[in-house]
């Protein structure tokens, strides 16, 4: 069982690019013949998508914020045990949009459950199992609705996918500290990436991050 | 605030008749003139129900046991919060088929996840809240299956909400020892209930326990 495969996330306020980044990350780690999946929450499983369809449709306003966490902390713990820890002793890497920390800063800083709260049901969920490397991509809560208004609108997803959006910016900001407020607290494991610019420019500040971890490794099939 | 309210749970493994037992003894408050409402888990609430679809759907065999826990507890905290809290505080009697000892009995000792981390999980959807009384009707999983599965066979509910049925006799033995244990540990809260014999006898016994808690109550409106 080989257990140097890294298991990265993407985390960041809605529209901050991360999609995007981890999409194109993941392309240029297979150009390197770098073996990794990309897989994201509330989701990645058969199981996690359902609960993300109720997690993310617009109609559920009337969902309790500890009811939201424990939905979120579900899913992530089918994704764990179903996808992400099989993948990792398998010497496959991970990259996953949004994991534990999202819960961190969106139900404790943004809906005021107490962090520890939030610890404890990541810790049962997760079984303890951290990122290797958590690239937070920082924009500023008007960059970020602005983008993710723009692509609802484009590809229809206001009603089925469009809760978050629809908060208050005064949410968004206090997402955007909690988000803060963990990079700070653990400098070893997060990475802040400047999300302002263009799709480019971020990815390159990302590539110099990420690619340098997978030198060695460039011998291995994808 | 009247705080006087009771809280009375059901619990017992499938088929024991807890549903048919709760209904006729609602039946029986309403006719005393005591205010209560009939509620269930998972579901209960508009998004409780949905969490439900997905917990008892029959084509979600591979869902995680700690998946499976945090979505009943998902479906827990909501309940809590909307309705159970709600009408203890404005002094309504609440009956509920199913809560947090479902989860020892079934993730708990059916699944073999550890009592300690089910009850840490209910502390967390609960905020603590704990029933009144907590009425367990047993009887064994031959009987208790075999009238399961003749309901589901009628009702058509064997795709939909079969997948506890379809579990190995051993699954069924092993939740109807959770439930015992927990019985005998909590023997202020909990009162056993014989299940055999036909509906209108348990529901005699069933009565001679909780009627009593309300002959000072009878002049309650309904």
């Amino acid at each position: 069982m080989k257990q140097t495969a890294k298991f990265i996330t993407f985390e960041g306020i809605e529209g901050c690019g991360k999609t995007t980044q981890a999409k194109l990350l993941i392309d240029a780690l297979h150009q390197r013949s770098v073996s990794a999946i990309l897989t994201r929450e509330p989701g990645g499983t058969r199981i996690g998508d359902q609960i993300r369809k109720i997690l993310l449709h617009s109609e559920n306003t009337d969902m309790t914020p500890m009811a939201e966490l424990l939905l979120y902390e579900a899913s992530r713990a089918q994704h764990v045990r179903e996808l992400i820890l099989p993948n990792l002793q398998n010497g496959i890497n991970v990259l996953c949009d949004r994991y534990g920390d999202a819960s961190i800063a969106y139900q404790g800083a943004g809906r005021n459950i107490a962090p520890d709260i939030v610890k404890e049901a990541n810790a049962l969920a997760t079984g303890g199992l951290q990122p290797d490397l958590t690239l937070l991509i920082d924009v500023t809560p008007e960059q970020g609705l602005a983008r993710a208004r723009a692509r609802n609108l484009t590809f229809n997803f206001a009603v089925e996918e469009g809760r978050f959006e629809e908060e208050d910016i005064r949410f968004h900001r206090a997402v955007r500290e909690g988000y803060l407020a963990l990079a700070q607290s653990e400098p070893a494991r997060f990475c802040l990436i400047d999300g302002s610019g263009d799709v480019e420019e971020v990815q390159r500040r990302i590539q110099a991050v990420v690619l340098p971890l997978f030198e060695n490794a460039e011998q291995k099939g994808s």
